[in-house]
């Protein structure tokens, strides 16, 4: 293990990005690390010391490091909210190379955090002062494996890598006459290594499932160095345990996704997709039912807007024409898809008729036009853009069993009522998931900053009431850097405990990207 | 720990079923093994004491403990071709009872092996002379866990117990009005706890998924003694590692699924289904496209049938009524489903008469009724059972890329008629899901037992073959005990190191159905 030597900075902007203290990760006073190792769950962790990052520009090359103010741009996050460390930015060519930074990092027991698109809403895929890993980390970039390496519509699958961004990945499908459906607000830069992180969801979950529902198989890079090959194009494969899902979904802290074999459906020829008024969260979930119901899986898309979302984007961003003026309180955009004579858009409009008569719509827009659908979803997306111009005191992404959901809404209306009656709340959302986007946002007029100690009690609030109605404080976005406290409160504890054996085992030096998706703490112990 | 006691012996029939001596689990010369930990990989277990059975009688009471002669019915597997031992059947009431069963295991180093509906074909559900675990084990049955706890068709959901049989669930999720898809053969004694341990596939796979996919949660017993709590009825949850995955296909080597959280579907009120015949494996592959382009995901099934199943039909089940008489080479059985109004018996008919125009399909027969319909899947699900009455040298399970299934077919026969030219070959199975059951027997008139000799060499050769063509020997059976000599040979070295590395971290005793799902020897050592 090589000596200690002076720290390095890497500036961004004006901010200094490594800390001058790391207290707990390196005291002073302890014997030698290599011989007294960390209590489990709390490996120590080094700083990155001139030895290891020059084995690393060996190993990379010009190209394959960034440093200094160059290391800028992967020190930031789309919220702005917070800024990077790092000791340096990795950009490996391969999974080899991949696994080789791992295993060196592994051997210094210098901190890696992996890094995608940079898109992700809970800092997973950075290190912000003040929150671990402590010594400024490795950060290690997929974006230089950025190959489509294979399209095979007679398979239904494609195998990309994971520094492919997702709307790279979808036109490469459409190349080759398939669907590849993963479909969210980033996919201009989100990039698929970290949709596969982070098991991302998005618009079109309904019909096709997340992420992880889309993979076939992962090529990974491991801490040990070694490099776990199953890009298969199978369907069906019970050749052992499946650790496809398992590092699916783990956030960077088991190993590094560098490749992905991906399922493509059929490209629907026909969609149809309206923009209705509805009187309530139920008659939304009863209109839910009665779409499933005439479409089953063609039922592709079901999203539920709130009044509240619609007067944002009046106010914010007043040039996008909206469908339905003025907003009723509540609205769903519902869209379905199918092949070529399946007869979607009559369909579409019988139920509705339906949907109508039986007072689950009001009123609406049934689109035209490829235009006018495309336009839908716009003004869909746009949403969280305005939210973020408003400025969210806190934003929730909650997921609840649909037949709660209602209720949902209703117990944190009054809830976070009782705490200021004049919070604003956008709940919004995809709704046939049972998944909502629940933001809370200060009295119109009022200042974000006016109302950050309300913050950690709004949050405690709606999470409190979504675990107990059964749903996930974390529906598509992850665990985060942001989440671990609620991780920790409201995870299962043998849950937990099962998830720091596996950390355990397959990352013992504790190096893969601490703090992020784990509840941090010692696990609770197991029952007598 | 208690102290070594006379060894009990359990008949089942006529078989002595708890071997004499265990050699190389208990030897007499090494110290004690309270102090001397087995090396990682190879726990050392120990026979079943009277002070660990009396606890479990205890535990358990009358009705959750079968011992002797009552013991047979949980030490036969359906194919007959192997009998279990066990120290005796633990049937617990509930997930706690199931979990104490495996702490009290685990403290005792005895094995345990976890059995639903005994249905396996891989023989992960018992332990049979001359395999691991060598001291008998504890059979841990799962089938007084049989309530049906929940439907609420509100959430396409409900939560049944490990010990519901597949056809119960099935029937219950009908009387709420929807559809569990899950279905195969031993539907009438398969049990939710074992489909699940084995990640099981059936006809329904190409629109609905395996097993897995159909999970929304789990319960589980964890051999520390806990209980996995994850019953969430939810579609997206991304907060933390994804335990159900691991836990679903692990064929109880890491736990014991206790109850399960499952997805339901809308009954498609139309239904239409056709047996046709086909020149070749690649006009099948082009009908499958064809339809594929046509239905989407409303395409349910699509089966491929050889002549050679269809005349070991005429020969062993000669009262069933074969749709083509005389069967062609091959022959395809498609069925597509959806909702009331979406047409698919007229779609199917233009589909059908595109793929006789392009070749793809040269005669056969659409389902003019429901009744007919059932006949249609009584004839291909009355394959196995012909097919042991004939008697196979050697049956795989596996599965190819769709684009390589066709070169699949043809090598195989190629590399079958270089052992032996008058081999015949049933190769049938879910082409959907390129997913082919293929089974190899002897000429006709000869007898299996004279061509023995030959099973290790044909297995070998479907299943090299099979690996070279990026395929898998295991699709949807498991490995259980018969296949982990293939796992070593064709498992990735990364991912038979993470294996083992996250069985001793989740059963560090190593009782969880030892000899089971996992390779067995020391993994391969990580790269330098």
């Amino acid at each position: 293990m090589a000596p200690h030597r002076p720290r390095r900075r890497i500036a961004n902007g004006d901010a200094v990005l490594t800390p001058e203290t790391t207290p707990q990760s390196t005291p002073q006073s302890t014997p030698d690390p290599d011989r007294a190792p960390a209590p489990p769950g709390e490996p120590r962790l080094r700083e990155a010391d001139e030895a290891l990052l020059n084995a690393l520009r060996a190993l990379l090359g010009p190209e394959g490091v960034r440093e200094g103010p160059d290391a800028a741009p992967w020190l930031r996050e789309p919220r702005d909210r917070l800024t990077g460390r790092a000791a340096l930015i990795a950009r490996p060519a391969d999974a080899e190379q991949t696994a080789r930074i791992l295993r060196l990092c592994a051997e210094a027991r210098v901190p890696v955090v992996p890094h995608a698109g940079g898109t992700g809403l809970v800092g997973g895929q950075l290190a912000p002062q003040g929150m671990a890993p402590e010594p400024a980390p490795v950060v290690l970039s997929v974006d230089r494996m950025n190959r489509i390496r294979q399209v095979s519509p007679e398979d239904d699958a494609m195998i990309v890598e994971a520094g492919v961004i997702l709307a790279d990945a979808q036109a490469a499908a459409e190349a080759a006459d398939r669907l590849f459906p993963l479909s969210l607000a980033s996919e201009g830069s989100a990039r698929i290594g970290g949709l596969l992180a982070t098991n991302a969801g998005g618009v079109n979950v309904l019909r096709y499932g997340n992420a992880r529902d889309l993979t076939l198989g992962i090529e990974a890079a491991l801490p040990d160095g070694s490099v776990l090959r199953g890009l298969k194009l199978l369907r069906k494969d019970n050749a052992g345990y499946d650790l496809r899902h398992l590092l699916i979904g783990s956030e960077g802290t088991l190993g590094v996704i560098t490749a992905a074999a991906l399922r493509l459906f059929p490209r629907p020829a026909e969609r149809a997709a309206a923009w209705l008024g509805t009187p309530s969260p139920e008659t939304a979930l009863a209109l839910l039912h009665l779409l499933r119901g005439a479409f089953a899986e063609q039922l592709t898309a079901f999203e539920l807007m709130h009044r509240t979302g619609m007067d944002f984007l009046a106010e914010r961003l007043p040039d996008l024409r909206q469908p339905m003026t003025p907003p009723p309180e509540w609205a769903v955009l519902a869209e379905v898809s199918g092949p070529a004579g399946s007869a979607q858009r009559p369909r579409l409009e019988a139920a509705l008729a339906e949907a109508v008569e039986r007072g689950l719509a009001a009123d609406g827009v049934l689109a035209e036009s490829e235009a006018q659908r495309a336009q839908l979803w716009r003004v869909r997306e746009a949403i969280p853009e305005a939210n973020r111009k408003v400025g969210a005191i806190s934003s929730h992404d909650v997921s609840a069993p649909l037949s709660r959901i209602a209720r949902f809404i209703a117990l944190g209306r009054e809830a976070i009522g009782r705490i200021d009656p004049a919070l604003r709340i956008n709940c919004f959302g995809h709704l046939g998931d049972g998944n909502l986007h629940y933001n809370v946002f200060p009295p119109k007029g009022a200042s974000r900053g006016d109302y950050e100690r309300l913050r950690g009690r709004i949050q405690r609030t709606v999470h409190d009431l979504i675990a107990e109605l059964g749903g996930s404080f974390s529906a598509e976005h992850g665990v985060g850097r942001l989440k671990t406290a609620d991780l920790r409160r409201y995870g299962d504890p043998a849950a937990l405990r099962m998830m720091a054996a596996i950390k355990r085992a397959l990352d013992p030096a504790g190096v893969m990207n601490p703090g992020a998706a784990l509840p941090g703490d010692p696990p609770p112990a197991a029952p007598d």
